[in-house]
């Protein structure tokens, strides 16, 4: 840490849910990230023409307002379409000719969870690769604290999600005041993973879960960047597309 | 992770006391990492012939403790000694002509937290740079479930407990199922930092902190291998030297 940073916002990474408390919320954006799959699939169901993306925590709620709505419901348990909802988690299920237009319901665990924890952010926003950039320039130019918040798995440190907030410092790093080894730990790892994210991803927990499943083309299109470049940012507990900046 | 690994048992690594509630502590031998400087300090005083380290929470009780058992108090707060004991934190402070034989009593916020959180562990030991050697040469030894656990700074993951956990699992994890994102950062962060630990530090946030105190050589010092190559262990809630196996 240089002294010359220390008047620019704070750029900090909370590397799981249950770590969320020992930050200052309240005064920082937070950036929700779920690379497999949750916010990856957000991003690009945005991307393609949804109206919105109601996330939700149970699948009895998913159904719910499905049903009021007339909305498509969507989510999976054990890496199953669960009971009661149509489709699943996959970015793939989400191309534009189905998506446009409509509402998409959404029941994650872990991002969910998250994102509920974080409500009394300054503003709410979901990170993953297929978003990268519109999450980075956003960052910047609103030049406020910011929180990337990984949704590990089940409260578990996840590789995926360390890499993708990695990837973030990476880039703008020198908007902000930096001071956190969770950044530091995250940035490196990135860095020596960027080359091949999906060959080095292969060592991760959820690869192994998700390849059991076999989800390798999910995998490959969640690490790539930029493949739906556009900023959900929470509004009224919806995710609606940002203005880009 | 092949198939082949599956029969051995686990390695985990803990990065923050406020995730500890997520692994199988009753099932494990849970290793206690506080590089800088408490678990660096309790090997080197016990290697210098300390009869025992009794690690208590407070001031007070180690004020207390040490009255009624006639023994060196030592403990730091913001980086001073804390008011009422008589040494701070720092292993050269306890050389072999000053520690053989007596009883340390170490009050350290962050270490002392993580041990009581264990309490249930099969066994509790302490690791660090100085005795890194003697720490896996045990856990392979035992050949049980082994939680190596971060006291990181007030529940806030560090660089110096990631890394020291990190070489432990790069020397270890054959005899292990490693299936923990958390071990493959460490291990990955540690063996990118490996030739230059101290420069690697540099960067992260406590060793800021410590720097401020104009204590290099102490951080020199607590990331260098084996320069007190003994294995604290607990008993009774006391630290005592184990008998090498």
């Amino acid at each position: 840490m240089t002294e010359s940073t220390e008047g620019r916002p704070s750029l900090e990474v909370c590397l799981s849910p249950a770590l969320l408390h020992l930050y200052d919320v309240k005064n920082s954006i937070v950036v929700i990230i779920d690379v497999l799959r949750a916010t990856s699939t957000i991003c690009t169901a945005l991307y393609n023409g949804a109206a919105k993306v109601i996330p939700v925590a149970s699948v009895a709620e998913c159904v719910n307002i499905g049903k009021q709505l007339g909305a498509i419901t969507a989510g999976e348990r054990d890496g199953k379409i669960a009971e009661g909802l149509e489709y699943g988690n996959s970015p793939f299920e989400y191309p534009r000719d189905f998506v446009e237009g409509k509402v998409l319901v959404l029941t994650t665990t872990n991002g969910t969870k998250l994102l509920h924890m974080a409500k009394d952010a300054i503003q709410i926003v979901t990170g993953s690769f297929p978003n990268l950039s519109a999450v980075c320039d956003y960052l910047v130019a609103q030049g406020k604290n910011v929180i990337l918040g990984c949704a590990a798995w089940k409260d578990r440190v996840n590789m995926e999600d360390t890499l993708f907030a990695g990837a973030v410092v990476s880039r703008i790093r020198d908007h902000f005041n930096v001071n956190c080894d969770s950044a530091l730990a995250a940035q490196t790892l990135y860095n020596l993973a960027k080359d091949d994210l999906f060959g080095f991803m292969q060592q991760a927990s959820h690869y192994q879960r998700l390849a059991r499943y076999g989800l390798e083309k999910d995998i490959r299109y969640c690490l790539t960047p930029d493949g739906a470049n556009v900023l959900p940012l929470l509004r009224d507990g919806e995710l609606v597309n940002a203005p880009m900046c």
